[in-house]
């Protein structure tokens, strides 16, 4: 896992960064949502993501469009928005949503706070709703907010678990190959009815594969095929992967996926969505504490023990806490010398109020006290361990979930 | 919702009976786990199971097999068994696990009382088990319990939701045809890589379909496939409607099943099952209540209002109460009247006690009783009420949630 040093600006989330991709400084680039395109010295290409979002979802068995299905009372769409958000380097993400569901995905995008989307109305199918969007972004389009990238990334938005490292291998195989899609290993055996509902014939499975979601296409390969395709492809096709190939004759390059990729397909696909998001959180632990030496020591005692427990620990001094509770950090250990009269737990405190993020699920603070026993008489020790009950008295009413720890700090170090 | 009519013996499970399948009388058979060809002029195929049981789970990335993987606490494939026991109709089911997983087996079937099952060796390959578990059907076997039947489905330990509806029609279908198999639309389209790892081509998603379970077969067709069939098949081989067409030359019969048939193939899909298992519970309720008329009117007016909230209620006179706890209904309405001092209660929470139910999750029971409030006097009434408190804290160490309801009867009828 790769972290940060305490008090820096390590990358958000650990995986692979762009300076795997051409070299650049992306550990800078990662640690903020700044556009890419801004980053001095960078020649990494630039890029945008289109996110079909005009389903109705009918295979869900439910009313509701499958992307707007509430997961912990977030809408999934806002699960997928958030993991490409992560990525800095992606510049533009735009999102093709019905007529009739552009209000709701307005509410949504302000709700959660997503930056650098663009909507356009959707299409009625598939293909059309991705041509729609990659109009948004050619450059012969009035919009001028947008401009054509590079490279864009084509994915779902019922695939809210995609992480940076195959957005970066789809991204630099369609540099270098003009287009590129994540594939996985067929689960079932396909095979082929014939008219009269009988096998006709089944295909060999380990010859094939499942075509699924990220693709990344050379921007001007893809727009291409698409302005080149009939509407018989637009009406009953849905790989982009094929019309780069019938079109702009690019024999894309597959990119061996990971289980998380699956698409949010029917009913129990949203059960397991709600589940993996659950443990997620579980395993998510921030740890702040301001930069004081001997804290910074505790910090380190602290995520060695954490990590052999948590796949997910990050410590910060606190500059990135904004991005960390936006990337739906739900745990927190909070570190303050007895001196500093809880400032970092209620600095803390203040900003996931303000973030509203535990009206989804619980916030969980621990708010880690050191305490040198000779020095501090009784009664202020206790006066310290009366004051944090107030607090989380006062928290709880908001849904974070606050404790204190009094640790004997000579013994410590 | 078919139902049985109270204090009849009506099917434990909705959906067709094997009156659709060659007009028996089977709301008789289905309503007790006696073998199939017990039941007089019934001219229904003699049908047996094999489930292959013996993979390793890799693609679920934890150590147990997925078969054995528990959902609260019982382990995935129980849920298989008992789906299938369900069925009155098949007449044996016969499991094939490793040897290894002999004991851990033998454990599943004695500690959720598995009937109708036989346990055969695993080979090292889907193929190999399946062989193995048809084996020990055919006639020449020295195992002298079995009889060869004349259709045999084929189905997955890992499938645990399969319906009586997709089984009869499959076992059907191959009685017509040799073969059947239940398939679903492709989720995601099927590619074919080069030798490079890029596209050489996309199937057309809707001229394929996924090959799913269960599959049913005539017996002799599908054992003479085996028989036949190359090292080569045994190894790498999955598919046996596939055995079926190259050796037997038979063409399935393709059905199509509904999304519940899904494989637990990856830990999501153990999220997925769980969650669906837990949403089933809540969603079968079963009223017990004795034979007299008032009561049956009662019976009908309550089964009427649970019907608008529930999917799954049954009433019963109590006959078939081991039956429906076999059957994991974890809710009861339990109806008495005054006089009969809460025998039937009594008797139900002894039946769950013995069953062990309530280890894996707490039973709901609610107590109702009936009372003329003008001939009662008030003191006998709060003694009675106070009688099913001191019940519910016995209940209650067993995990079994007891709650009375006091009716006023005359102003009920």
């Amino acid at each position: 896992m790769e972290l940060g040093p305490p008090g820096g600006s390590g990358p958000a989330e650990p995986g692979p960064r762009l300076r795997g991709l051409r070299g650049a400084d992306a550990a800078a680039s990662a640690s903020s949502l700044s556009r890419f395109g801004a980053e001095a010295g960078c020649r990494a290409p630039a890029v945008a993501a289109v996110l079909p979002a005009g389903g109705s979802g009918e295979r869900m068995g439910v009313p509701t469009p499958k992307q707007f299905c509430p997961i912990l009372e977030r809408p999934l769409i806002s699960y997928t928005l958030q993991a490409l958000e992560r990525v800095s380097w992606i510049k533009d993400i735009i999102v093709a949503v019905t007529r009739e569901n552009m209000e709701t995905m307005k509410g949504i995008i302000q709700r959660y706070q997503h930056k650098r989307i663009s909507l356009v109305e959707a299409g009625v199918t598939r293909h059309r709703s991705i041509f729609n969007g990659l109009k948004a972004l050619a450059e012969d389009q009035p919009n001028c907010r947008l401009s054509k990238p590079e490279v864009v990334i084509i994915h779902d938005a019922v695939r809210p678990f995609v992480e940076e490292d195959v957005l970066l291998k789809v991204v630099t195989a369609a540099q270098e190959h003009g287009a590129s899609g994540a594939i996985r290993p067929l689960v079932s055996t396909v095979i082929s009815p014939s008219a009269d509902s009988c096998l006709d014939h089944s295909l060999e499975r380990a010859r094939y594969r499942a075509s699924e979601m990220p693709q990344a296409f050379l921007f001007d390969v893809i727009y291409d095929a698409y302005q080149q395709c009939s509407d018989y492809d637009l009406e009953f096709g849905t790989e982009c992967l094929h019309l780069a190939l019938k079109y702009s004759h690019i024999k894309a390059k597959l990119v061996e996926g990971s289980p998380d990729l699956w698409k949010v397909t029917y009913k129990r696909d949203l059960y397991a969505a709600e589940s993996i998001i659950k443990e997620r959180i579980s395993q998510k632990v921030c740890v702040v504490m301001d930069t004081k030496e001997d804290e910074e020591h505790v910090g380190h005692c602290l995520e060695e023990m954490l990590k052999t427990e948590l796949n997910h620990v990050k410590v910060t001094s606190g500059q990135d806490l904004q991005q960390i509770i936006l990337e739906q950090c739900y745990n927190f250990v909070c570190v303050n010398v007895m001196t500093s009269d809880f400032e970092e737990t209620q600095r803390l405190l203040n900003m996931l109020e303000e973030s509203n993020l535990s009206i989804l699920y619980p916030v969980v603070v621990i708010s880690v006290h050191f305490l040198d026993y000779e020095s501090v008489p009784l009664g202020q020790k206790m006066e310290k361990v009366m004051q944090i009950r107030e607090f989380a008295k006062e928290a709880k009413k908001r849904n974070i979930l606050l404790s204190g720890l009094l640790i004997y700090f000579p013994q410590l170090l």
